[in-house]
């Protein structure tokens, strides 16, 4: 069961290019997106009325779509305007249409009722195009339940013993907790992660650094994340919800969890440092690092998945670091209750 | 629900050689084929009645086949007729046998009832082999259900869009319609196509060409097809029916769509110009090009294929083109119906 | 359905390193080997408590294991011993123990009650260490049913027909018949094979040999075969039971079959002469012949299943050759229902 009220990420806004529909697969629907002469996006389902193929495959003409099959051409708003060696073009020849919004970066496709769609609920993020900082993108498809990378992300104590290599990242992140805060459609985490070793893309003459981390993970899988490095010590003396010193670097991540279907996710993520602290270079070196990183997720959940399927009955034993982890499962558990009043959700 | 009183066409001729067993699945069966010592067609079941290993794997001597796992020997009508170091044959160690012909250039094989088999029911072809035409051949697998491939042989309209690039073709194929004839197994289909572009295969000084396509669309999926290039305006002048000029360039494809299974399907396909418009050189070009289109339709159609897997339940919205298409889809349901009157076929 | 209180094969001893846990499927069953400090081989199911995340991606931190998706640390004796970042270890978080044991160059798990395990069912195999032998080892993964390789083991007929090019098999092997005799926990088969041709490993002046066979075949699946080499005549004047003279040549070969799940099987072999007899290069060209021999096998076998996957109501023909086959299933069927009693087992 899929959360369809919501807006799901279903590409990076530059992979969009005119002139060429893309398709993607979201919570098992496929979706075709493509630009109008304006630029403005249009999503429609990726079939075509008459023969089932998908519109994916076709051509831009103008505002429309036209399937390159037998040649039905379709409006942004779904009705075929034009099948070819014939007048009339049937009522129901119709596809349907998705909400969609072009919009810090992402393309974002509402997978829901239409007239519920409501721009408000796209999370407020910095764009990876704000030129007061530099960011590189990128993308990763799992053949894994896209819950399992919610989980992932809901709890970085896992950074201790996945990433020890790739984010050089210490013991710290597993040893304390964070503060988690409820919030409508997620949770707020913010922590400071004392005298970790230094990050492998900041230079300095530093032992230790400390880290101020303030992240949001929304519904249906949007991570808003904020990192702060600043000299060591600086933790110690400076308590959550108190002003922070200049920090010595700082970055910004936005990242999203798309499900494909039940059995695979799409991964999007942009990462990059203020234009202050660093330049393009600087954000693909970042990259590069995170890269690996994501890659370390990816071999870890994949075999979680794995090890689940073996006996999908078994059942988890909370620790105390789950508690962002089921704090989150309960907000997406209530939120599917919302959209399906009927049903006895679990 | 597969057709089984019928000829499918298992392989090429000349890809069954002497002493080489062919291992095929045809509609879900596996069989065996293999060449007796008079170089006659055998076609049996696939499956030591040992322990089920294919005979496919086996070696052929004399008039017999040996299963290569533990030494059975079957001769042509099925027969165990030896078991190394046993001195007596149960008489149920027996293989089905089918019934097979060896026509046109192809293997055909009887899947159904024996008893009904008819070499009346093989289509009147032109072999391959015929000394007047020259003839390049070929196959290709689709991971995709066979009916979608006989949707699309069912109606040309797809070339303008599918093949606009590979075999040159215009909008005329899509904006006006042939004239279709109910056959008793099958379709006949006939038209002009006025003023294409000039064929990627053909030489000479024209902007535009006439094309006349005459072809049969027969149970369970053998299209025959002739084709004939004309000068342009030859098509106006020349209603369907009566005597045509003598073409610029003539040329003919017998193709085959044979089920692996309900997921699976085989296609063959020949194509070639008469010997006194070009030779092997000219088969291989144009056999060059049609390789290219029938990749462009795999493409298209096992994309449908997919999209379909997505929602099995959508229904699709017929259109003019589609009349070939409905017309040899009833053909087939008929056929279906009454090899099953049981049954309730749809 | 599979044996479970037995011994399984689940890797080469020199396989799993000091440090270095190793995750092995048996019977569909997730298990992690490592070594304590002292270098004892530990058995634990391959699934954290927490996240279900494999141990065998995990560290081995002393005697113990560390799971490296949230830092979990198990015992040897299952228990959870430390949860980073939280005081209590809750009591149920605790993998299941599976005992195990190194033995005769294999590590053995044992997939049943613990309470039952007993090492007296490990059969007594020649150690692939010994150093009156010199043996090369390897193993090879069947996409197929294990109950397929068990059949192939226990009928050596198919040499003549699917090894007759590897192992230089003769016509002997399905002609003649080994004798049989019922064991325990399997059936041991012993016979002579007369006239065959000269070995591939074995160098000398002889136009045949006669070759002495005597193996066991254990549950689950456990393969002791000895062979001897002797002069043409040899078998002629000796029958079985009776003293035989000094084999020119004399090799040992113990295998494992374990069933990774019901669709898939690892197969563990190892091969070599008597140190009077060859050395490891001899052990390294006998194992070349073997890999070869054992691909064959692989090929015909994944084959059969694949036949069988297309209709599996086929019944088969039961042959002569098949005694072994047929007395070590119905061994099996016994132990099955001896484990199961409720069950009406087949």
């Amino acid at each position: 069961m899929f959360l369809r009220n919501c807006w799901y990420v279903a590409c990076w806004s530059h992979e969009l290019k005119q002139s060429m529909p893309l398709g993607v697969t979201i919570i098992g629907e496929p979706v075709v997106l493509y630009r109008r002469g304006d630029g403005q996006v249009v999503g429609l389902e990726d079939r075509c009325v008459h023969r089932l193929a998908p519109l994916s495959l076709g051509r831009c003409e103008g505002d429309n779509l036209r399937c390159m099959y037998h040649g039905l051409l379709f409006a942004p708003d779904g009705r075929c305007v034009d099948i070819p060696g014939q007048e009339a073009v049937p009522a129901k020849a119709c596809v349907k249409t998705y909400p969609v919004a072009d919009r810090h970066g992402w393309v974002w496709v509402w997978m829901g009722d239409p007239a519920a769609a409501d721009d408000g609920l796209i999370p407020q993020s910095r764009s990876v195009d704000d030129p007061a900082w530099h960011f590189d993108t990128g993308s990763l498809d799992y053949l894994a339940n896209y819950q399992l990378i919610n989980d992932n992300l809901t709890d970085f104590s896992h950074l201790s013993f996945v990433h020890a290599n790739s984010f050089n990242a210490g013991l710290n992140w597993a040893l304390s907790r964070p503060e988690i805060t409820q919030l409508e459609r997620g949770i707020g985490v913010e922590r400071w992660v004392i005298g970790d070793p230094v990050p492998p893309y900041l230079n300095g003459d530093f032992d230790t650094v400390d880290q101020y981390i303030r992240y949001d993970y929304l519904a249906p899988g949007i991570l808003l994340l904020a990192t702060e490095v600043h000299r060591g010590g600086t933790g110690e003396r400076t308590p959550l919800g108190s002003p922070r010193p200049e920090p010595l670097f700082a970055t910004f991540s936005p990242q999203a969890v798309t499900p494909i279907d039940e059995h695979n996710t799409r991964y999007f993520f942009a990462w990059g440092p203020r234009a202050v602290d660093g330049d393009k270079a600087t954000a693909a070196l970042m990259m590069q690092v995170a890269r690996q990183a994501f890659n370390e997720d990816k071999l870890i959940i994949e075999a979680q998945q794995q090890i689940i399927n073996r006996d999908p009955s078994r059942s988890v034993v909370p620790v105390s670091c789950d508690k962002g982890v089921i704090m989150f499962q309960r907000t997406m558990a209530r939120l599917l209750r919302e959209e399906n009043p009927a049903s006895a959700a679990d």
